[in-house]
């Protein structure tokens, strides 16, 4: 999609960092259609931007710019990219783990250096502060207006040496449990998306309507141990009631219906947090 | 007006439902004009989002489509409609109760059931918990962008049919006096918005500088009684003064001038929170 | 650029109010172009909203109309504006001091007073709280749409009559100090940003790297004095240390990498927040 340019960061919306780069990117051109993917990433927490970022980018149609700004090292060595993913969307970003999500699951299909000395706002030179302004806005609107070409962003670079958070992946343990981690929370509804892709809990064989043992931990603490029905939707349960579900990205979660199971039991999100699954009455 | 998209829902801005929605309905079509209505209802409350459709869809131009989605039998048997307003707007939602007040208010000229198996995002078919995504948002940008007539949503419905939350309806009662509900909050401000015509009010022949005696209360306690000023806006009073005033929809309301009404007694919104508009000195 | 309308307010996005006003400036327009500064202000904050303007407005190409609502005296006799920059924005708003910063540091090139009989919604006359949507979003829709031009606004006000707040200037003060104000905050990430220009800063003579001592106080007592880093960027100190910059604005600022000096210390903002810098060691 010609034009599409959408903006994700941890500034907020409560100042004004995020008009100025759209002010920035209009300038480069005025018929650009400017979104938000959102800018209420935690301060710093580039894994949840590149989560985000899964969660969106391939229901945007190919040709539209991503520009994600966490960016704690602005100033610092740390490289300005432009990442094509195999579906023909771009991001363009700090390379600090934001494309660790979209690479192992989609493969980035082409990586490009940002070369400041002619993608970088005419006059910024002195700012050291405020590249999403001075060079991912600026950047990502001559990417998507095609003031520029993805060869032009600057040097090419092998994607495989695109910056990667650590990742634990999803694995089918011993005694017929499928174990994962809890990568990030359904926000509004306090709901525990984790990163076990339906297909491995498939193999336990569970049933809809049958129940799951779903043991959550951090570190050496067990902080919920219950047997919870698998439901296709929240409608399937009573109101107040747990439930294992798949949630919108093909993973499974779990949640309260109309209630949150993030505060329910102080769960919270990382590699530090795992959740097994199995059987009811399996061990 | 053609290719007008608006998105309400309980999801907020904070992570990437939101976006998934924008970059499906460009999918549909890239020249959509997308904007938010809000995406800050509490969750799961169909009773805000009916009444956020009453504040802004009669200012909107007709043939603005409206994607409401405050969903919490989603994946039950409730029905998804598409509703078309006397004035020429188009609301998409699960017909759960969001059209209750533009029904009420300004009536609904037709109403379709939404055909899923033919406007439902392709591929969507296995997930169950987010239709904001794989059916309203699709179904609304086919209707916004013309890809679809408003027939072609799927059959036609008695629009007596939609569903419709229980309203108590304001009235004159006894010793000239005026009773309502508190219906919603004007909630930066922590303003009082009645469901309170301003007809009804001019009933009790009250000039403005005069005072009117307020009594609000929930069930069976009186939360607040006092006198205050019927002012035309809050300009007419000291900061930090109160006055009863008429809204930016026609019904009265209580604020405090730079204050929060709603704060400062404890008030809330729902058909249990009664309010009753009299004369000073009256009894 | 034709076409391009920015809201700022502090309504907040909880409510219809901002999409209310988005759909009447539709309603004059279909083709305009219409992005938010912020609805963020904190209600009523006057300051904080010219403070804003300062920060976005000159980042924006020439024809951009900005309406600014934060209208605490609403209804009152306040003047309703329409200013233009010497870079040829717009700025529709209230005359109650939103215009401060940008007269101050770039200079109004015109001021014109809204005529209201024209230039407001029909049917709103009697609307007396809601002038953002019924007077300058309405009035701003039109000039930027071009539907009437900046002189049919309303007749021309001598620019220097704009109303500004108290500002208290930056200064180099007695034994090598330089003297300035704590202005506003980077809301997200705790970052003080002060009033001092980097050129006033650079008159101390200390470079990148050597340490400056600061000093906050607020009225009578001192809340902070220290010796903390003048760096390019956050990147140049540790994780946790304090750290002296230049802004995105070219003014100095004091942060924590990584975490909030404005909480750390129970720093506020406005005139009466002073900050102090010297040399380390000069005293």
């Amino acid at each position: 999609m010609q034009d599409a340019l959408v903006f994700q960061s941890d500034f907020g919306l409560e100042d004004g960092a995020v008009s100025a780069m759209y002010g920035v990117a209009y300038g480069v051109s005025p018929t650009l259609r400017i979104h938000d993917l959102t800018h209420g990433i935690a301060p710093y927490d580039v894994w949840q931007a590149s989560y985000r970022l899964l969660q969106t980018v391939r229901y945007w149609p190919a040709g539209t710019v991503f520009v994600s700004v966490v960016d704690p090292g602005v100033g610092s060595a740390r490289r300005s990219v432009a990442a094509k993913t195999r579906d023909g969307q771009c991001v363009v970003t700090p390379d600090n783990g934001t494309l660790t999500h979209l690479k192992r699951e989609y493969g980035l299909a082409a990586l490009r250096g940002i070369d400041e000395r002619v993608n970088r706002l005419g006059g910024s030179e002195e700012s050291y502060t405020f590249h999403g302004r001075d060079v991912y806005a600026y950047t990502g609107a001559r990417l998507a207006s095609g003031a520029i070409t993805f060869e032009q962003v600057g040097p090419a670079l092998d994607p495989a040496t695109a910056v990667e958070l650590p990742v634990t992946p999803a694995f089918a343990g011993e005694g017929g449990t499928v174990q994962g981690t809890i990568d990030v929370l359904d926000i509004r509804f306090g709901s525990l998306w984790t990163n076990v892709p339906r297909a491995l809990f498939d193999g336990l064989g569970i049933p809809f309507g049958a129940r799951v043992e779903v043991t959550i931990r951090n570190a050496t603490r067990t902080l919920y141990r219950n047997n919870i029905v698998y439901a296709h939707s929240f409608a399937d349960v009573y109101v107040g009631e747990p439930l294992v579900y798949m949630n919108s990205l093909g993973r499974m979660a779990v949640a309260i219906n109309q209630g949150s199971f993030a505060k329910a039991y102080g769960i919270g999100t990382g590699s530090g947090w795992t959740i097994a699954f199995a059987p009811e009455g399996a061990r």
